[in-house]
């Protein structure tokens, strides 16, 4: 019988054939935190008494979230976890502006048909590169650093088909938010999703790490996309590398799968206060809105920036706008291209490298009563500040008509 | 008897001929608040009763310390001053990403003969363009905002003349700092200066809203700069406006006075903990360095944009680094020149218009045990962060030069 993609990582990894629901240990091929989350692992491993890493050649870390940092006990962390790397001997250590830690994984690190396990729950976004990718607890990443292993309950396959091309406004954030308004937040809990891009180049690397990235809010255990000529193209093109795609067989057996066709979507947005609250952009048209923020894990990447600058060269933002790209490379190729000159010209206030406000980190908080537009993850009460704010999450393109126009306008206007 | 500068503007204002240690009302000509200080002046106005600006046209309202917000509290201080600026009608209203107060107040509102009167300490910055300024409480900026009147002890007037040409690498901080080593912090109190430029382009408006912005430190009243032609050039090169200088009688009085002679100046930096405690580069040089910020109404100017990047295009930086533009115009103008650029490449933080880390607000605080180098005003105790960490105050070009090899090296290597 055939295997799936996530069985054949997981069997190799394991050293064994696996089966959905078995218990195995794995191997782990690339382990990862950041300053928020490796202040605890840090702190599990002084507990256990051992502050080397398995592997550095295997080893990641970066400071995204709080960076550079908005308060004294941030900056005491980031000290913190200085020595720790110096100790360590830590090779790839990203320090505040490199860039947001699942974007690094993502250019430089993550490869096809690797284990990929980081603490931060939004890891599955290097799923993207067909990576078996998840995010673990404190505990369980300090014991991966440790030992480079790690167990886990092998997840059921399901199959997701991405068919035909999207039309304009239509990106990978509309594709996961599709997904949850038809299996709805942690509707797809114990499983692991294969993406099959039945035109690869119609679904570049951009949109499938935002679907990945996304692939947690549904409770995937991972969120693969099966590895093809975009995969190869994007990691020749970021590392000089060429890499073989690892695929599932041809008659791997999936629990189950479903289809989305790009081309019949629409502009997307989830409404408050849950991610699963989708509404196409037509039924949110004309409402106010006070902030947009443009940027994070989810939608901070070239393209997305790209499309915010293609509609804010239409004019002065009405409602305040922060941009952040994903990190200092994409700044650079973004300022290369004259998106970063039209985004400030426009109003914005841009910076890069930090998750920032996705979280209620720094850099532009909801204020109560407020109206937010954001390209990031979540939108639960009081994600992005006060619980008195309302958070819609949407893609870059509505996100920009909608600090353009100081209220939600379909984006496909200045696209078509 | 001939006036001085000071009594010029306070006779003008308090309508009758005034001598120092007289009590008069005057009339304020300018009168702004931000975020920060914003909020108290606020609620002291509505315990007053009165939401009303008593002219919008002389009224300036900027979000600089904590924009874009990092906390909640601050994201809900900025919905409340949003809905005040609202209700009162206020014309000149900069919301999140325009710039720092002063330097909008430097840029486009205070003129020479002006009083200037706002709820921050650093107001006396606009002393550069020739106008009384000075930072107040904000019960007083409230009685000031309802009724457009204050009173005063008129300070002493003490003259300190700029002469000669001052050699690479010295800027106006290094003016300020030394003058701070000379009469020592509060050590001008009660006084009134009038900076005479000998050689006007010689010292240009960048490096006198330094020297302006760094009197309060001094303890003076008000920093001004008599206006001259650079004055002159500034306010039409900015605003399209031509003014009038308004200066000292030449047989004014003065309680005494100081000359700088800049050809003697070298770059000099204030060592942990006070502003008063300075030494001149050479004694420092090859101490380790943190973290360096660029940035602030003191030295987030272009020309403190431009000799950063000068110096940091010879490479990488080996501490990080923090810059922000004091005003998104600046930031534009850094960017059509190249700066920016440079800057990001060089491997700095970038983004514009708030004070953000000067006061450890957010965007970039110093770690305990770190050592920091900020072109910044005050290196106290926690200032900028951690009460453990020490901050060295600095040029523009010392900072780069400390930034680029982590440690401090006299710039003049790269500048000669």
């Amino acid at each position: 019988m055939g295997l799936t993609l996530t069985e054949k990582i997981l069997s190799r990894a394991s050293g064994k054939y696996v089966s959905p629901g078995d218990v195995v240990e794995i191997n782990v091929d690339l382990a990862a935190f950041h300053d928020l989350t490796g202040y605890h692992v840090v702190e599990v491993m002084e507990k256990m008494g051992v502050v080397k890493v398995w592997d550095v050649n295997r080893f990641v870390l970066a400071f995204d979230h709080l960076a550079p940092p908005p308060t004294e006990r941030a900056a005491e962390i980031q000290v913190g976890l200085r020595k720790f790397a110096k100790a360590a001997g830590i090779k790839f250590f990203h320090d505040v502006g490199d860039g947001i830690l699942h974007q690094l994984l993502l250019d430089h690190y993550a490869l096809p048909g690797q284990v990929v396990m980081a603490a931060d729950s939004h890891t599955t976004t290097v799923g993207a590169v067909g990576a078996f990718a998840q995010g673990l607890g404190a505990s369980d990443i300090a014991a991966i650093v440790i030992t480079g292993k790690t167990w886990l309950v092998v997840p059921e396959p399901f199959r997701i088909r991405i068919l035909g091309r999207p039309g304009p406004g239509v990106y990978g954030k509309d594709v996961a938010l599709h997904l949850l308004s038809v299996f709805r937040a942690e509707g797809l809990n114990g499983k692991s999703a294969e993406f099959f891009v039945e035109d690869p180049g119609a679904f570049p690397m951009d949109y499938r790490a935002t679907v990945s990235n996304m692939g947690i809010e549904l409770g995937l255990d991972a969120a693969m996309f099966i590895p093809d000529s975009e995969t190869v193209r994007h990691i020749k093109e970021r590392r000089g590398v060429e890499v073989k795609p690892v695929t599932p067989d041809p008659d791997a057996r999936y629990v189950d799968g479903y289809d989305v066709e790009l081309n019949r979507l629409e502009p997307l947005v989830a409404t408050p206060h849950s991610v699963d609250n989708v509404k196409s952009i037509s039924e949110v048209e004309g409402l106010d809105v006070d902030y947009v923020f443009i940027g994070s894990c989810t939608n901070g990447r070239l393209s997305d920036i790209e499309v915010a600058a293609k509609i804010l060269r239409n004019g002065k933002v009405r409602s305040r706008c922060v941009a952040i790209p994903a990190s200092r490379e994409i700044y650079i190729r973004a300022m290369e291209l004259g998106y970063i000159d039209t985004l400030v010209r426009a109003g914005c206030v841009v910076t890069y490298g930090t998750c920032g406000p996705c979280l209620g980190g720094h850099f532009g908080l909801v204020g109560p009563g407020e109206v937010a537009v954001s390209t990031g993850s979540r939108n639960f009460k009081g994600r992005m500040g006060s619980p008195e704010g309302k958070v819609y999450l949407a893609n870059a393109a509505v996100a920009a008509a909608a600090a353009l126009n100081g209220k939600f306008v379909d984006p496909r206007k200045y696209l078509t």
